[in-house]
């Protein structure tokens, strides 16, 4: 069922993370365009210090079932779509981001050309307080959150899962030596096998404060 | 410029971090269900493990400005929302939430009742990793995803911002010495004093993998 009409509004209020799904496959031009939504997603000097493993053959989401306890979502689920952030990334060459940015007239020629010592300027005090890969994580999870609005705005589900064993992830998707890269989360995707009711929120008072933080 | 009939998709992709805002206040209104569709995100076990503070006076703003090294988004949007990830929220009696899903029928008795444990349970890992405080970042790493997209689609703008001093940022919102409270992120929110063309994406052989981290 595409919400094809609906606002924003409706699509962010009538979401709910879903644990049950049905096995039908996600058709493939639904899949990319999914993934190019969650790609839209802005990242920390356009850097994209993030990517997506799409997985859906049965090998590998028997390995995500394992790397998450038993969890029902990857084996339901015909897509699980893994989020993993780089924390290297400022240090690798991203000329084609700078190059493209001025290609496209989004950066201009002076600041495309700063950007490189700027990215790594950026980096050395996070780097100091060990926070390179929180930062790469960070875009990781607005791609994802972009891809959660978008697939239900499309009538599939998610369900952004924290419980998993990270090496078990990172060894499902061929990157077990890998200490450059980390696991943001794990993102089944699928059409609903449920329906599920709001669990409510917090009183505002709790979560919501003026000018200082309240409790 | 509202978007209300623009699809989701259309939002996400003429959505642009925007660095200079116009100085006209955020209605209220509007603002409140922004702050409300950023709750709507989910979170690890619906915890909620974070908050939002807004910060409109001018002597916040500037401490802002301050802590993000002189930028000038805090000193011309007319909100700065500062999102908060609370890493001690699973140490905390989260009875209020357990109850409201239960009392939503969204929860069953059991489930509710089995939280505080499972919680429990599921944060030894993660504290034992030190990744207490990535956790409660990521789920306010969705809270303002979601804002971000509202917000585009009711004509407001807004930009993720990373690059600022988190013990200035802390300070600035009242929590200076608070270890178990962390900054997410700085989100600018008003109308746009600028358009941004799309400084493009990276080719998708460089981030969009099949079954297995390719590069």
């Amino acid at each position: 069922m595409s919400r094809a009409h609906a606002t924003v509004s409706e699509i962010i209020r009538s979401r709910r993370s879903i644990r049950h799904y049905l096995p039908d496959p996600v058709p493939e031009d639904l899949l990319n365009d999914l993934i190019e939504l969650a790609l839209e997603a802005p990242s920390s000097f356009n850097l994209q210090a993030r990517s997506i493993v799409v997985v859906t053959a049965e090998a590998g989401r028997e390995a995500l079932v394992e790397a998450t306890g038993g969890q029902p979502h990857p084996r339901e689920a015909p897509v699980m779509l893994v989020f993993v952030a780089e924390s290297g990334a400022w240090r690798e060459d991203r000329a084609d981001v700078w190059e493209q940015a001025r290609r496209c007239g989004a950066w201009s020629a002076r600041f495309a050309a700063a950007s490189p010592d700027d990215v790594r300027a950026f980096h050395e005090e996070p780097q100091r307080r060990g926070l390179e890969r929180e930062l790469a994580v960070k875009d990781a999870m607005i791609a994802a959150s972009f891809l959660m609005i978008a697939a239900h705005a499309a009538g599939l589900a998610t369900s952004p899962m924290n419980g998993w064993d990270e090496a078990k992830v990172k060894a499902a998707v061929g990157i077990p030596f890998r200490d450059d890269l980390h696991i943001a989360l794990l993102l089944p995707l699928g059409r609903p096998a449920e329906s599920r009711l709001h669990p409510g929120r917090r009183d505002r008072s709790l979560t919501v404060f003026r000018e200082a933080y309240g409790r």
